[in-house]
């Protein structure tokens, strides 16, 4: 049956001259089409549902290229939200096996029409690499989110949390129309299609019945747009939640308890997507607590909501170290449990084997498992790359990793296996005005959300997709400009923070530096501990040969060239060797040389992000151009607080002279010991003022 | 009637490793010969005074040149305390027509040695350019300098002070034999035969008994070095101290009281050198609160002291403006003033005509008095070059300053026409161990008394002589580079601070940059009244075409280069020009381009002061070096806040781009501004415990 709906609207194009406009000062608008403007006459020709809906009004209000048909053509080969466009005789088609891909279609055709690439015949077939692209927030029902830098969570305000839930409020986008609608917008422009409302760290109480009332708004707010609803569970919320006496999953009182919370949560939200566990990590209850395995655990929750089509993401985060090399843990923990699994489990693994540092190698538990599916974990907020203040584009980073992981751990062949193909990246949103603090930071955003959808796509191309986006007003050569600023910003956060292979030289905050932190903690937690550097050298041995062999952990046509110390690329040197001080890099500086060339060359660089974004003054909006002003002059004071904090602390060791190219230090040593607390929180002036509330 | 006393000593080397040696770590030597290694024989042909007994000391303690004879010849050519030194065939001679000539032909002959320059023929002849040359100490009676910035008084420490000074402490000098022998040599090393004991925002309890008899105290310590004490008196003395209800000079018993006075003083100081007095002049009673001139008031103190051979100093800085332009004021209060002084007045005249800023054209004041003696006052302590904090070595500022006054002031005929020939220097000086808080501002004092000895000296001699005598340890390449690094420094300062003829840019410290000051006080002490900078320009026009007509004061040789803008040198350009922000320099660049291109170039030579010092890690003392080395990191970060300050500021007001080269701000406008008085107060970290009080 098949029944045709044909709307047609017409809207009056806005007093804007051209297709180039300047938006709203605050960044609200993301890269989302601006002013209305569309003319154009749009066809359906598929049943409506509030999808096409969406569709239809997004291309009346902003497509003005002629008439647009939309079309849903029932195709077995294809995926569910895949689409083609084809524009020929001034009439331009969309065809989608489903409503979603219909959105989708038109979200891509608006954004080459921002982009300018519509003006000749359009032939376009896209089908998304993963099936499940999510975003996870690691946001609290108190309104805190967990490692967010871009104010206070946009899902959760309960009031009196945790005491009082019953008396709560939700703030945010579900009571926002406008904002529910950007948000909701924003990621299925891009194809995200799922979202964790709450943190990995969650409360038991997120499975109270008062706040799956909320979830399910939050699920009627965003079903229209493809995107399904996932919730963060805690291991013990049977115990907490249930007054249960025991969390283990062999007890039939706690899989009783599990099956009702299922019925219960698919009862409110039929369309409810599944759970996301963090166990037995850092303080986190699990089943090893009952001397149960990780597949005891997620099979328990894997089987409660199996009968409604729900997943289990089971991170593999797990940071209770066994093995002197943290580096190696995931692997060792999650590989002899493969098979274990139910086939609705996925293991969610971060992208390196640390813990989302500026530059890591991948996690060697990718590709590991050949019965199990596994799904990265990107880190889209910057906990570690200058969190709201600093400029680190991150579409080079994960390059660099799906670059790694196709090469070495089968990433393709593993994903499209049958398994469960799935993919979710840590927002950086919240409620600052610009939703992601700093407003280039919503690049990431982006960058993430079209990786996810094909991670062939190349940095670069993203990040001139957004620049067009975001910044349609720019002309090619200022364009040009923010595009390299943008290329170029990760590696500058690398070479100030943790230059060629060091590795979490973090002070507390996760943002100043800390390389001598040697608290009496845990060492694994420690600067010193990824450093190991005294007098004679410097580096982390992750050789076989005398190391900790997590080199043998690698596919070996990574792992034996790591091995090699004449093979390991100078950017990995230190996070898989120990060297000596004068020990000749392939760039033929010594390690200190080129330690430091590195360090002095983040700063430059910083300096140079500065220089050309102060270039495009009057070219962007003022109050946009303003903010990363002092966002990146932040960010050149804190790279001199790295590089000087990082060569005393190192020279402090080895009592080496510094290299001539090497900019003298402006703080001493203590002095850097002691800013720590002080730069971990500073923001960057006029940040209340700038981050009004939306 | 000749008595030849001869006296032979001769004191066995200490174990010290040939000529080289390195001083004690805390710079209390300053450039003094160093642990004793005479081995000579001394013969002292002359009637043996204290004066004598002290030459033919430090010949034993340090010559080991083989046999010194040491000869007054009195001869009517030559001035008191010239001398000559031969040296053949292994004797060597010092010949002078007074035992202080001898005394200073017996210091440079121990620098020559310890230069390395005594080991071939020697035959010198030396006379002084300036009879008078003197240290003024701006110190206070209760132990504050003023614009000191190496501790405390080395004179004062008067407990109770004001309320009791019956019970009064001395401290500094005349407490501790080895230091007031030290003050004394290191002066007397250098010829220096003056000093003012106390501030010249003098307290009229200066010239109370009591401190009357503790200034005799050091007169008898300093006497025997040649060295005469003066003080700066209070012009409302004898109505504080005395009691009169009056200070007008044309009062009977106040002429009475300053006689009576004269004679107290001179009953206690038989050879008390005479008064400095600043009246008139920022608050400080003068003879004009009584409708008197200058010149009545100069010499009521002048009759009073003449009969006893003492002068007074009057200064010229009067900074209480007729003329809109304070840089005409000195002249036009004085020139009319010209043949009314008694003869043994000498009017003192900061070589700038403003306030000893970083670069100034001289004071149109000299060369302009017929009648009347002048005397410069240079100010070693670096009020305004960045105190104890930064590297400014000052030979160059003053040898500049020589330079113009020589050819355009008719320096030379002046001074030596007759009339007193004398120059006072604002001393460093204070308790900190090394003497001048900056270890390597010695140079500055030692700088001073070379220029005074004789102002044709060169200014890299006088760099290449202290260093060689402060630092014997360096190798050649090592003495080049600190020679290079005070050479540089001065106009690394000009250039962060006040480039092409800026001046007075400072917050209320005279130390943090403040260009933008404009608060509701005297204008001429603002920044933004001499800066006159706008949307369209910046400069002060003291042309005669459309300014001041400051150019007429000045001799046509220099006056009319400067009022031509196609000759006035780029250093001058905004001292005497009102330009637009597009004018041309003779540089090639525009104004804008100008000033930013010197203030990135001072903080860039900041960045190479430290870079230079880093490199004599190792060859001079530890602790010096870090004290150096913490100093140099404070200058480099307050050249940063000088120049984005700075530039920031302009900017607001021209809205003009940053040219290329600018390395762009790291703090904001309003940093700058509220950074102020935490600059201005701050001192390098570990100076306290650097600075140990001797």
């Amino acid at each position: 049956m098949k029944i045709t709906a044909v709307i047609t609207t017409i809207v009056c194009c806005l007093a804007v001259s051209g297709y180039v406009y300047a938006y709203a000062g605050d960044g609200s608008n993301l890269w989302l089409p601006g002013p209305e403007k569309g003319n154009a006459s749009v066809l359906l020709s598929a049943k409506s549902t509030p999808t096409t809906d969406i569709a239809v009004r997004e291309l009346s209000d902003y497509w003005n290229g002629g008439k647009v048909l939309l079309e849903i053509k029932k195709d077995k080969e294809s995926k569910r939200d895949s689409y083609r466009i084809n524009k020929s005789d001034g009439t331009t088609t969309i065809t989608a096996p489903s409503d979603i891909g219909l959105l989708y279609g038109t979200y891509r055709l608006l954004q080459m029409q921002q982009m300018g690439r519509t003006s000749g015949d359009i032939a376009i077939s896209e089908s998304p690499f993963h099936d499940i692209r999510l975003l996870n927030h690691w946001d609290n029902l108190d309104g805190n989110s967990e490692r967010g830098y871009a104010g206070r969570s946009i899902f959760w305000n309960v009031r009196g949390f945790p005491d009082a839930i019953g008396e709560n409020d939700m703030a945010g986008i579900a009571n926002s129309p406008l904002n529910s609608e950007k948000y909701a917008r924003a990621n299925a422009s891009l194809g995200i299609n799922g979202t964790v409302l709450n943190n990995v760290n969650a409360s038991p109480k997120m499975l109270c019945t008062e706040v799956l009332e909320m979830a399910a708004k939050y699920a009627d707010v965003l079903r229209p747009y493809g995107i399904r609803v996932y919730l963060a569970v805690n291991f013990s919320s049977p115990v907490v939640v249930g007054g249960l006496k025991t969390a283990d999953p062999m007890d039939k009182e706690v899989q009783k308890w599990w099956k009702a919370k299922a019925r219960e949560i698919y009862d409110l939200i039929p369309d409810f997507g599944g759970f996301l566990v963090k166990a037995n990590s850092e303080g986190q209850p699990g089943p090893m607590d009952y001397g149960r395995t990780h597949a005891d655990g997620a099979n328990l929750l894997a089987g409660a909501i199996r009968p409604y089509g729900g997943i289990v993401m089971w991170r593999a985060f797990i940071n209770n170290p066994t093995d002197p090399d943290r580096a190696k843990q995931a692997r060792i923990e999650f590989e002899h449990l493969d098979g274990q699994f139910l086939d609705n489990v996925i293991i969610q693994v971060k992208n390196g084997p640390i813990d989302f540092q500026p530059r890591e190698p991948f996690n060697a538990l990718f590709g590991a498992l050949n019965h199990t599916a596994e799904m990265p974990e990107l880190q889209i907020t910057q906990e570690y790359l200058g969190q709201a203040n600093h400029l680190a584009y991150l579409g080079t980073m994960w390059e660099e990793f799906f670059d790694e992981v196709r090469q070495y751990a089968d990433y393709t062949r593993h994903q499209l296996s049958g398994r469960y193909n799935a993919i979710a990246g840590v927002a950086n949103t919240g409620t600052d005005a610009d939703w992601t603090g700093h407003p280039l930071a919503q690049s990431n955003w982006y960058a993430y959300g079209r990786l996810a959808w094909n991670p062939n796509l190349d940095a670069e191309t993203i990040a001139d997709e957004w620049t067009s986006l975001t910044f349609p007003e720019l002309n090619e050569s200022q364009h040009s400009t923010l595009v390299s600023m943008l290329m170029r910003s990760r590696e500058a956060v690398v070479d100030y923070e943790m230059p060629i292979g060091l590795t979490h030289q973090f002070g507390d905050s996760h943002y100043a530096p800390g390389p001598w932190d040697n608290r009496p903690i845990r060492r694994d937690w420690l600067p010193v501990f990824y450093n190991q550097a005294d007098a004679d050298g410097i580096g982390f041995d992750r050789t076989k040969a005398t190391g900790t062999d997590n080199t043998s952990q690698y596919h070996p046509d990574f792992g034996n060239v790591m091995e090699d110390i004449s093979s390991c690329p100078d950017k990995y040197l230190l996070w898989f060797h120990h060297v000596s001080w004068s020990h000749r890099c392939q760039s033929g500086r010594t390690v200190w040389e080129e330690l430091c060339y590195h360090y002095q060359n983040g700063l430059n660089e910083a300096r140079d992000l500065q220089r050309q974004w102060n270039s495009l003054e009057g070219a962007v909006d003022t109050d946009i151009f303003h903010d990363v002003k002092i966002r990146l002059m932040t960010q050149t004071r804190d790279a001199q607080w790295w590089k000087d904090g990082s060569v005393l602390y190192f020279q402090s060791l080895n009592g080496m002279p510094f290299p001539d190219f090497l900019e003298p230090p402006v703080h001493t040593l203590e002095e850097c010991k002691n800013s720590n607390l002080n730069v971990g929180l500073y923001r960057s002036p006029g940040h209340e003022e700038l981050n009004r509330v939306r």
